[in-house]
């Protein structure tokens, strides 16, 4: 997600410790301590606004939740939501998803969300998306045996190539949805652009998979 | 395919031996000799009416094809289509989709179709659907190691059970399209469905997929 620099973001992220953990780096392997419970950890690459990372907090207040951006101007957003929804379970980073294994110990994290990542559709920056490979051994090397990545998009260029991407690199479909809004699925939290591009009649794809063991 | 009773197909289908293989159990581990060369075989399985299998023998004169279905009355349609093409490198069989082993030798098959295959939607039909996983060990069994299956279908339902269970299978994605005919792909031969459902706005899905060594 691209939004125009935000006056004051920075501001608004260091006057919140108690939700933007400020200083990544000394969080890694003390996520437990952070948020002072041993409840699974679930991340969210590319949080976005905010709206499913908070929505998904509220809805299950025994799973801890982080939210990553590497934009600081998105994140500010996303601490608007974290604010106004006011639960504990919420943190969030401002850092990049390809530099994960620098902020989250080997299996630290029990979950990773990926909701409308940037497609990137030209193939000269395959690399940049995040299902690219290298980017699954990041995830591979913070999840435990077998974890999950739950992963949707309205795009379908990169559901394609995620689906081929994720299988070549030993991954397992647990479920795959081609039309999301019109599946019977409990649960799900809309994000902004889902709301956005479901409206306009758009069907939105979904994946569940776990690594192998 | 469902299609009402024809009458007269045995008779036709007995009269046309060069193209129908009407002892298959005895051409198990021969197929190299009723074909006259050592091309690669490719089957389809539920060849339907014909039209794909004929497409594909008529562009592809080094590779001989087999088109199975296992009612009389719509093979007796697919050798309509077979004599109106007129080539040699094409053979039909009456038999059941689950029986492969019982007319194909371990590896004798170089690559599988699956063409608008019955979805069976219901939970309790899941065992008729033809990736349902004893159907893909039926198929590993005739396949070479790392064989190949090339499915397409109109069915959400299921294309998406398909992706998870020819994944959970073990078998790998080499390609997955989500609305075949807004891609980009050499060489697609329609199906007779195909036509019909695409011409309605239906989105064709398509994967290729192999299995693992």
């Amino acid at each position: 997600m691209r939004v125009r620099n935000r006056k004051g973001a920075t501001e608004l992220l260091e006057a919140h410790p108690e939700y933007v953990v400020l200083d990544p780096e000394s969080a890694k392997g003390h996520w437990q301590e952070i948020f002072g419970n041993k409840n699974p950890i679930y991340i969210e690459v590319g949080s976005g606004k905010g709206q499913f990372i908070s929505g998904m907090a509220k809805n299950h207040p025994d799973i801890n939740f982080i939210g990553i951006d590497i934009q600081k101007s998105v994140l500010s957003y996303a601490l608007d939501k974290v604010l106004a929804t006011d639960v504990p379970n919420i943190r969030l980073l401002w850092v990049d998803g390809d530099a994960l294994t620098n902020y989250f110990e080997a299996g630290e994290i029990d979950r990773l969300y990926l909701n409308f990542s940037d497609p990137w559709p030209k193939k000269r920056h395959e690399k940049r998306r995040l299902t690219y490979k290298s980017f699954l051994e990041t995830y591979q090397a913070i999840l435990p045996s077998q974890g999950e990545i739950h992963f949707k998009t309205d795009n379908r260029g990169l559901f394609e190539y995620s689906l081929v991407s994720l299988s070549q690199y030993g991954m397992i479909l647990d479920g795959v949805w081609l039309d999301l809004h019109a599946s019977e699925i409990e649960g799900n939290v809309r994000t902004e652009y889902e709301e956005k591009f479901s409206s306009k009649g758009q069907v939105i794809y979904r994946l569940e998979a776990h690594f192998p063991e």
